[in-house]
């Protein structure tokens, strides 16, 4: 197998993307949740470690949001260490000597695979609005579409955080036979209002630059980036607890000893917030996060399967392991343990942990110990059932 | 007593402003916490009920940060029932055939008070930016400023939820012999790193609308519309809870059966939002907006006094009654507890009630029957202590 690099990727800042990419779809195309059919499409995506012979020690991680394929390496627009480091690689929690680990940029990305960013081929001119308006179940479609072409028919362990959490789950509920572990974090089964509320003011923000452009600013040559800094401002509160907020920040003051009487980032939060807003519009594609934002907002599995949440984990071979943690309040615990009581239901093979962290949400970004060790666990129990060799101890 | 009426107020679109308008500071400026004085500036307010001869059945309601004077009367932009409508009237708990209620636009406001909106009488331009950045204490100097005005030498009860309950504390530690009773609701004794950050976003919004003009909109005649209703859509999520977000709207779709794969508004919280947000704009400055968030990033009250809350109640002779909401995330029952802690450190006469309630912190807005129980309760307590007649029964 050796990965075809079609053409050279770019990220949303021009620069030349590294890595492995390649088209999709020639044969049999990719139909969407919305009707549209996307055929010969692009899909980046990095490895770390090696497939053995059976080719049974894939693990897939699925990036969140803003995440992107670039999980243990520096981020090549950044600079940055990637953004799951701490979690992936040699002896880490999930093993590089052990395991092939594979991400792929999602569809809908901005990272080089098929997105608003991307040229429709159709046209030779970058997408915009005309990108079809995409679902989870289509992100996964897509996953599972590059497991062909890897040659991958059962992954060992499908993992993510977030949005990649959704994938986890639509994923083991679609292709139950195509994974054998799956660990979704800090996820849900549906979004909730609350959810729905914060993206839509994301896209609002977006959308009322006047450099958006109506969605065709690539072509305008033009860029929201007012925009997407609000937006990403706004997402990044709910992304930490309160108390993290307070640790962090508190009320201290940014490089001064009184406030100022004016409207200058007198608070280290505020400064620290603008730093998050202009960083990210270097990485990400305005467009990009309307089509993500709504792909997550439309997100919801029990009405997939008429209503009923368990219906979707009926019979399932794969084995769980669900993980919260205490002070994310953007997908509360309360949310996952409806993922817990479904996959009991139809007496799934499950295990649930809910990590005590005052981080919020982007805990399972960080270095949680208690979340490390329930994950070594687990995956070392359920390597040992798949057949795939200790670790080196 | 006759309020004089300078010359006519208007709205932030264009319509002329009923109600009560006077100049003060002529002869003794207000001094703002910045080091600039106002001298001769507008305040508008509005009363319900009659002074009684004593001058002892006044309650001043200090409104929060997007409310203004109409409290029980239809708005004069808006056409809907005043803010506090069901708390201020005949029979009601804030009683208008007892008391006389008076509400006063805020310092910096725009609504008929001096803020940025008005002109700045240097210039007879709008002062825009060039407004001095005040302080919620400014304001509240402000509000005695109007007593001394209106020849009320002590109000019987200080009221306001939100940031009117920021005033009333300020009040009452500043000035304790001019208030008998005061009533913080849904307050804080100071901002949270949480409560900086989601108004960094909204200030970060209106700034990045072109039209903001560097805050000279005005003059420009242009208006940041887009830019505040995205800040009034981050905004109002943080005063509803998530289980009101899921009870109101819960992914319900709006005129629609099936989602439609597009940016359009399909689900009704979103649908909501935009019309919460085209809605405030028609009633609201930007400018404004800036400035009074920035008063309430600036409230420490601990931190006026040493850093010692208590300090700011010591040997006060008020009685005061604390509300929170239970399901209040913004301004949390804990914060509301440490203004109660700080008040029984100094054996001050204070009663505490935390309300089940599942709306959030706009419950001190709604009908919620326990809250205005115990607030029917405080009340009558408080008057018979004060010498005022009871309620007819």
């Amino acid at each position: 197998m050796t990965p075809t690099q079609p053409h050279i990727a770019s990220s949303p800042n021009g620069r030349q993307l590294p890595g492995h990419r390649v088209m999709l779809g020639r044969e049999r195309p990719l139909r969407l949740d919305c009707g549209v059919e996307l055929a010969d499409f692009p899909v980046a995506y990095q490895t770390y470690g090696r497939l053995n012979a059976e080719r049974s020690n894939a693990i897939l991680v699925c990036h969140a949001l803003t995440g992107d394929q670039f999980v243990a390496e520096p981020h090549p627009v950044t600079g940055g260490p990637g953004w799951w480091d701490l979690m992936v690689g040699p002896g880490k929690p999930l093993d590089t000597d052990r395991f092939f680990v594979l991400c792929a940029n999602i569809l809908g990305g901005c990272m080089g695979t098929a997105g608003p960013r991307e040229d429709d081929p159709a046209t030779g001119r970058p997408w915009g609005l005309h990108f079809p308006v995409i679902t989870i179940a289509d992100m996964v479609r897509a996953q599972a579409m590059l497991l062909d072409h890897l040659g991958i028919e059962q992954v060992f362990m499908v993992i993510g955080g977030s949005m990649g959490g959704m994938q986890v789950l639509d994923l083991a509920a679609t292709y139950p036979h195509r994974v054998f572990a799956a660990v979704p974090i800090a996820a849900a089964a549906h979004h909730s209002a609350q959810n729905i509320a914060f993206h839509e003011v994301g896209r609002q923000a977006i959308m009322a630059d006047p450099d958006w452009c109506g969605g065709d600013y690539l072509s305008e040559g033009r860029h929201p980036h007012r925009g997407l800094a609000v937006a990403r401002m706004a997402a990044h509160i709910t992304y930490l607890s309160e108390g993290a907020l307070h640790r962090k920040f508190g009320r201290r003051l940014q490089d001064r000893d009184v406030v100022t009487f004016g409207f200058d980032a007198d608070f280290q939060v505020e400064s620290y917030l603008r730093h998050q807003g202009h960083a990210f519009v270097q990485r990400f594609d305005a467009n990009s996060y309307l089509y993500i934002t709504r792909a997550m907002d439309y997100f919801d599995m029990a009405a997939a399967y008429g209503g009923v949440l368990a219906d979707a984990f009926r019979d399932t071979p794969v084995r769980f392991c669900v993980i919260s943690f205490t002070s994310d309040w953007l997908y509360p615990t309360a949310e996952s343990r409806q993922i817990v009581h479904a996959l009991n239901a139809v007496a799934a093979n499950v295990s649930f942990a809910e990590i005590v962290s005052d981080s919020g949400h982007d805990a399972f970004l960080l270095d949680e110990p208690e979340f490390h060790r329930v994950l070594r666990g687990f995956i070392n129990g359920a390597a040992e059932h798949r057949g795939l060799p200790r670790a080196a101890s």
